[in-house]
């Protein structure tokens, strides 16, 4: 028998993976949830259909996401995380010393379970005594924030269903209210590379560009994703990716990595020129 | 009706692109040639049906075999070409007016003649009058060049059927003895990402490293390649990439680039830790 996961990256293009088991299948308030193990890229989580975390090279967008503002803002104690049920963006953070509270945000309790029962190495990050849990509406919960916070970090899904929020003005308009003055927004951005991605990512650049005086966009390699590209956008009140990149610190800090590091940082930042035109 | 093209990035992981039309199937006397017609990537070419060209992506592959090493000796006059019986490699080079001599070695006349009949965009480069075509075998060529190279650029399939030779310690031993002091020599590498291509691109960074003194890997985004995440090699006998860039030289010619600019020139020299760890 042969069992196979696809995924329609554009109507015209096609990305499979072979499957060994379907784990678990599920429909939630919020979305469709299914678990799979396959060879190539160990076990595999999709929403309504569309991958979003493997086993395989999960760790280059969670490292993506961590590393890069936190090389830049080393005085990051107050982190908020918005969506990243699955918990591996907190457990990246987990490894600063430095942080002293780590919020996430998911509005699928669902989805956290799931994760906690398919995907404990990511879900150890809810273990950690500073993350705390806030099953909520992201809108909801930045409304009534009485904190200020450092660090940002949106791990939404698409902007369809339940993620579609996290890419409005009025998000990013949250967002620059309940940072601190050296705080740092970061966010996936969509891929650059087939048309109707690239046009998401067009329109949140410029919707962070209008609300942050910083709107920055970096890069990674990312196999399971659409094309493989994938941008992140970072974004600040003043803090610059680059120039304010404390290189030194971060290497003391001796902190493991697989995909990340300093050299690399800059390296995500340089862009083609094709994707320069888009972000015009 | 729907037609899809797919190729199996591992046995594990298969890539599809919907299908206009077959435009063109042969056997030539090494390989069989197959070309399409698609809506997402254009016209594209496969060699025993891997994919190698696409209309939308080639830029990327051919702007990052050129301009990297230019942008690091622009006095380079003598260009030998390996493989890319397409034209595309030539095509690029002809930008540059300080170019005086282009050989093109390509073992496969029919790849040539389809080229030249479905792609005429890259096929072109054959019609400048700096470049010469030697339908030939690429070691017997070298055995008997009596000129030295600058630049010895192999666009070369994978390392099987009539591209196996390209990947040899006795062709990097005749690259380096034809190339001059200044020299430089670069190839495409295979992905770092599927444990297949991942062994490929060991084993050719361990021959290069043994033959040439500088022997450094980059990196580029071409989402119709396996894992979209592909490596070239950049190998000398004492330039360095990095260090000898010449980029306000570079950027004071002028030319027109979709991908490769002098910032992500560096950039895509900064490797992800765990393809470094693959290099060791």
């Amino acid at each position: 028998m042969d069992l196979w996961y696809s995924e329609l990256h554009t109507d015209n293009v096609k990305f499979s993976i072979k499957i060994e088991k379907q784990l678990h299948s599920s429909q939630s308030e919020f979305q469709r949830i299914d678990v799979f193990d396959s060879v190539e890229y160990g076990r595999f989580l999709t929403l309504d259909g569309y991958l979003m975390l493997t086993e395989k090279d999960d760790f280059i967008y969670h490292e993506m996401l961590v590393h890069i503002p936190l090389a830049v803002n080393l005085g990051i104690k107050k982190v908020l995380v918005i969506g990243a049920g699955n918990g591996g963006v907190a457990r990246e953070l987990t490894d600063y010393k430095t942080i002293e509270q780590i919020d996430v945000v998911e509005i699928d309790e669902q989805l956290v379970e799931v994760a906690k029962e398919f995907f404990p190495y990511e879900a150890r990050g809810f273990e950690d005594k500073r993350v705390k849990l806030y099953v909520q509406d992201a809108l909801k919960f930045m409304r009534h924030s009485k904190i200020k916070y450092d660090l940002i970090i949106v791990d939404s899904s698409d902007p369809y269903g339940p993620g579609e929020v996290l890419f409005t003005k009025e998000f990013y308009g949250h967002c620059y209210n309940i940072l601190e003055e050296n705080g740092i927004l970061v966010n996936q951005h969509e891929s650059p590379f087939y048309e109707n991605d690239a046009n998401i990512l067009k329109r949140i650049h410029k919707r962070i560009s209008k609300t942050f005086e910083v709107s920055q966009i970096y890069e990674a390699h990312i196999p399971s994703f659409p094309a493989g590209h994938w941008t992140f956008g970072f974004a600040s009140k003043g803090l610059n990716a680059i120039k304010d990149l404390q290189a030194d610190a971060w290497n003391a800090l001796d902190i493991d990595t697989e995909y990340y590091n300093t050299d690399l940082h800059c390296g995500a930042f340089a862009l083609p020129n094709y994707v320069k035109e888009l972000l015009k």
